[in-house]
């Protein structure tokens, strides 16, 4: 905020025709977007090249003409490929920068690309183009992912583990049952960027600056031309439209909620009080100070980034609270949030897809957390049952015998007959089969249980569903 | 937080078996859900009922049996209806209070119920089965919302507005385009709320407590029963699942969102400066102290209770962010803020759903405001491009009539031909069959553009849609 | 959402003068706010009496007059108190309600209590009033919570156990220095408390609606009535300002913040794991399936009440955004976002004070947990740079070490002076002083440091401060 | 997210003595803060210094090494102010860049400089030391808003206006009581800032990893070199704590909130319904499409930043959510969100300060829009009150009066002495003194009313206080 000079600018706006004084250096500074919104300019000149043919179509330009401006727009896409093109002071955002580099190359003649057109209805267009891209390939991302817990789950298909609820061991589950719980958050993730998607993929081009346009511009013809299915209906709603960006918003911190999730309970199985899990040296880093550090960085990067996913989201609907139609140059802001968001989710999977790649399963551990923690007192409980039992009493005699057990410091399944049956008489041997941790695994037979048979099969579809 | 002492209870738990003290009577304040949770008290009886036909199908419950248990449910069912259910202090939550309620009734039978149950999947059953029903609800407000809009639209199909960006007169408009942009959003909306009902339409019973039921449960026959047309894969994922109550608070905050647009605009309508509307007396409130005030209270209060939405969101999405698999008692916190969103945009759509049927549009205000302010500039510069000036040269030259007219005082529109034609030789008295309002609004034809004829044809369409 | 029929009211409204129609009843049930602001009672009436008595001071009213309004006033207080107070369905909110009550007390006269008052400036003056004694109250809820956690510090200040960072084990600590770091957080947190409190407790009655009174009201008479050190400089600003509201909200939220880092320290505590922590029985509850469960309810609800209170501050900030000058009924939303943050922070606070009062520290499990895990590694690091080696290298030395003994399974403690020496022939036999946990805690004897003379005094200055 | 080899990088981290696999590229990527963190290279180097010269007052460093390390520190510095600083792709970050570039300037030396120290207390102190700055730059900036706000006002002084509730014209006001409203609210931003920054001026070096030390520096010695008054007082809330960065950024949240709601009004005032202001051509942009179009894109864009420091706000409180203690990498997230947020609210200031000290006010039409709107209505009924009618009463008369006024399309003001009298027979010609715009002000003439005496009196005080 140092003290700063006023200067004006010397260049030329598009606008500037109505305009008694330039446009202040500071407030050049404070409105320019063209250092976050030159992402989008691939889309922009495909954007740019959809819109002149349907000028040419609609007999606004002749056919010479729509091929100089596209052989120009064209020239400028390999420039910015090549990382060649030159950004001047005065361009405000990526397409006044496209049209002026095009006036430059073409002459004149690039004054008539904005026919029919505003910045409203193209920065529309473009974000949806560019949303479209990229909501494709977090897709492919997220399948990545998805591929490499089922392979890890098919690699560890047997192991058998404390499942958890409130962090207290509850039931035995197979290693493989608890990573698919993920392939399944993820398949709704995918759910989401489709519909998503679905609703962002309508071409706003035509619309104008909010009423329309005067040229007889064939909507459906550019639409075609971009491969979007549909049009948008009402110009107004057009150009004030931002829905679908706090939607992929939206979508993205779910996603990121997940990954946190995911990055959680790494770090708890990473614990030398756990050692379920060894993460591979290559994704950890050590500590400045304490030699024998190797730290769980990637998941602890992942899980803090959720808050800036949500914050993204929270600004973009800040901003659109309340705002009047049609467009407000609020919806600038729109750009940075979103980028952030889509380049925080998709390197936060791109690295935990690699992290579970080469996550080793600490067998030992698990198998040494199965023993103690009344972990099959609802087997015995559910045996009870069979036994004629009601299911409240049985709890409750089970409960009991949970506690006189922790008195002894023995665990449930370690009682003798004898034992258990001054607990209840109904009880015989029999009990005995069913508290070992592979019955009660292996009874949750329904569909979406942890047994094996079904586990295995689980697998099977998702590896059949996901290639 | 005043000095209490810490009593135990004296009633049972219906897990106490294993505990050796009485909970505090400051956690059970603490934990207790049943003043929320009794909001589902018929989600979860008509789950409860499935549950004992799916238990009968399995022979786990006698025929008898289950008619016992149905009947007992359902006289509970008409207590509850008629505020006749007397809640004790020991119900934690309302599944418990039906359990023990069922157990007075028809005696221990009752502790049969929960067999093969869990409260972690009861309750994902219960928010599910609710969450449809009021997502239908919503569905049916957004179309009463939407049909007022577009018969406001069609009332008025003829008054011209001046269209805004930036709150500055941009190009003249239809009041009824206008209109029909919020018709639009409210459709987007209502596919969201779609899209969030599929995805949340999963039978979830059957995954017990994390790991699935030791029963032979048939999964798919409860599905039927209640009419879900899938069930969860993944016991683990069932119950720690709550994407779907984020995804819904995620589209309700963007059609909140939406309000708050609207309301903003008959905020600003409603202003002596503008008078572009006259909200019905009975839905304003005047001042305790000023006397001449009448305020548009309503539009008010619904923007405010946007950031309620918004942080319900915002609150989910905190709850969830790292949480370990699988159920943990912090997902208890996703009914107070799923509720009050649900309640705060049911009642907003209600009462503007009221608003915009009896609200008056003050047709000489808007006349008034399509004077001056250069709505017909574009018209001018695109008149240019058809006389065959490149459009960024016509946008210039048209700039610096505005200018000058400007400091004439006089508005473009106004200007003799010679003076037109001192900023551009190719002007010709065409010109002003241009500079009307009436042909700015009609050249605007395309599919989505203001013209008369294009709105007549898509209020049409809304007619029909609607209805 | 049901269909009804729109009742006009019969009821009178103090405003109703100017209206030709009566308030849509759905409008008065969407803008009451009695049932959220009836709380405001108290300090609605001391801020009445102060008003009545200022207005005397300026001869507005005579002294019999406001005998007898203060009387009425009083005496609704005390109908208020009992829980005998029956409102109407007029009653918009509390301020209303007094005043329809006091006119049925004491006639016409009531009337003139109103008199150079606005509810904007009287609600402005209630809230500030009640967060003034809500924070005085949270004050020594946290100072209660302090003294718990100190005493738990000191009744066990010989306890070690691991640091941690990254969840790894990083340095042996004392438990007492462990807990203590959670009484600076909470110090900080009576800071900023202090600070809001500071910030609103600043008198704002005078300010009419919005633009100041036209009695001759000496307004430092008022505030000293009402024990405020000053008044408001603006009336504008007096009536539209929130920040009080929101910043207080953001205090909570940080208090909330470590409220939740404290609990899932607790929850990973007394983890099967872990078991560091034994919670009392009557602070967990069980399951509904699981007999063998005993969760830690308590602070996963506290954890998972963090979003609740955060969503309250998002909703207050959005609430505000853009609003103009001066008054907004949006204001009105404020009420219920802040009365449920500081409901839910004060009992988080009272029940988090009671499970530490009684949490057993499982002194055998954290002894255990100190063995392994390369916990001296940087003593041995520390001991090489006394010996004169560069730190940064001493620190390479000390991580080859580390990994050799892990390779060999073995923790770098007990290595012998041999293999010790073979990757640096500087270690002599003084190294194994240095090795042990004491040595290590009792070396980081600066200020700050888990050293146990440093950890007994802070726990002394803590009592005498916090006593 | 394009599929990459993962080559192992080559050059050395500073810790990787206990790693048997280099860092993968992604993680490297991944978890890099360079580019972020560089900005605090100069607070890193002062903390440096002050670090050396403890570490010299306690005898590990020599006067010499001390010289030899302070210089080479101070090299650096020259290198990185001068851009001429070159970045290794193997520095993690800002910490371990100066240190590796240290070593390379003065040779294994440099591994002497972290002795007794971690990252984990070093960036606690850097972010400390850069807030300091930074809030008393924005300190500066607040004020140099408030007194062009003050100037404007005084510019001012005896312009009138609508003042408005609800945007509602509710009673006449000084546009300089106006303005000076924001000048309060900006007071309290500073009274937040000053004891944000009063709160974080702790200096927590020599906490170690979260220890504390193994070696006796003194830390108030290394406070004083800082300029703090005081020390962290447990090393494990030392490096784990981020209150500061949350607590600033709630600060600026609301300052952003004060700035938004000033550009609401600045948007709604440049209409053409208001035209109350002009906005400078040189602070607003053109429309590339309607050539006529002046738009108020500053305010615009400030409030369209307001989402982005919220939203920035609620990732850091997401960030600290849970999270256990001491340091976890998560922490690493809290930069990017400060560092943006300082920024925006830095540049929001300082263009509105432009902005508003080029204000061009209206004063036409400002006092046109005195007429009408019923603004004098609150004085009739005080001028009743004043005759002895009781204030609710007089409320009802004048409002009833109001309707007339407005079935006769007339304004209160207006009304001839006999009409008014059919209302009430106290009123009598004294009345007419009492309804000008003029009196209505000037008897709001306590403190923090708007009478021009009053508002002259604040100005002055205002200042001569922030000169």
């Amino acid at each position: 905020m140092a003290k700063r000079k006023h200067h004006r600018t010397t260049g030329g706006k598009a606008w500037e025709g109505r305009f008694r004084e330039k446009t202040d250096r500071l407030v050049e500074a404070f409105t320019r977007s063209v250092t976050v919104d030159s992402r989008l300019y691939a889309e922009d000149i495909a954007g740019s090249i959809a819109h002149c043919r349907t000028l040419e179509k609609a007999r606004v330009l002749s056919a010479a003409e729509t091929r100089a401006i596209v052989r120009g727009l064209e020239s400028i896409k390999r420039e910015l490929d090549r990382g060649q093109f030159t950004f001047s002071p005065q361009d405000e955002d990526i397409h006044m920068a496209i049209e002026r580099r095009l006036t430059e190359i073409i002459g004149p003649l690039g004054g008539k690309l904005h026919t029919g057109r505003s910045r409203n209805d193209q920065v529309a267009l473009d974000i949806r183009l560019y949303l479209r891209t990229q909501l494709d390939q977090l897709h492919e991302g997220v399948i990545r992912l998805q591929r490499v817990l089922v392979a890890t789950a098919g690699a560890n298909r047997t192991i058998m583990m404390p499942g958890y609820t409130h962090l207290q061991r509850a039931q035995p589950v197979l290693f493989a049952h608890h990573l698919l719980a993920y392939v399944e958050m993820f398949e709704r993730d995918k759910g989401r960027l489709r519909d998503a998607r679905g609703r962002l993929n309508v071409m706003p081009l035509g619309s104008g600056a909010l009423a329309g346009t005067n040229y007889p511009l064939n909507r459906r013809y550019t639409a075609e031309l971009l491969g979007f299915p549909t049009v948008t209906m009402n110009s107004m709603d057009a150009v004030s439209d931002r829905d679908f960006v706090i939607e992929v918003a939206s979508a993205l911190s779910i996603m990121m909620m997940h990954l946190s999730r995911l990055s959680e309970e790494l770090i708890v199985w990473a614990s030398q009080e756990f050692q379920f899990v060894d993460l591979p040296d290559a994704f950890c880093t050590g500590s400045s100070m304490m030699p024998q550090k190797k730290n769980p960085d990637v998941p602890e990067l992942v899980r803090g980034k959720t808050g800036r996913v949500y914050g993204h989201l929270v600004n973009l609907l800040t901003m659109l609270k309340a705002l009047p139609l049609s467009y407000n140059r609020d919806l600038q802001e729109d750009k940075p949030a979103l980028f952030d968001a889509l380049d925080t989710v998709a390197s936060s999977l791109q690295v935990m897809t690699e992290l579970m790649r080469r996550l080793k399963v600490n067998r030992e551990a698990l198998k040494q957390a199965l023993h103690g923690g009344g972990l099959l007192a609802t087997e015995l409980a559910d045996y009870l049952v069979m036994r004629g039992v009601p299911f409240r009493e049985a709890h409750g005699i089970t409960g009991r015998i949970v506690r006189a057990a922790l008195d002894r410091g023995r665990d449930v399944a370690d009682l003798s007959l004898q034992e258990l049956q001054t607990f209840c008489d109904r009880i015989d041997k029999g009990v005995f089969s069913r508290l070992t941790t592979a019955a009660a695994i292996d009874h949750k037979a329904q569909i979406g249980g942890t047994a094996r048979v079904r586990v295995e099969r689980r697998i099977k579809e998702l590896e059949q569903f996901l290639s």
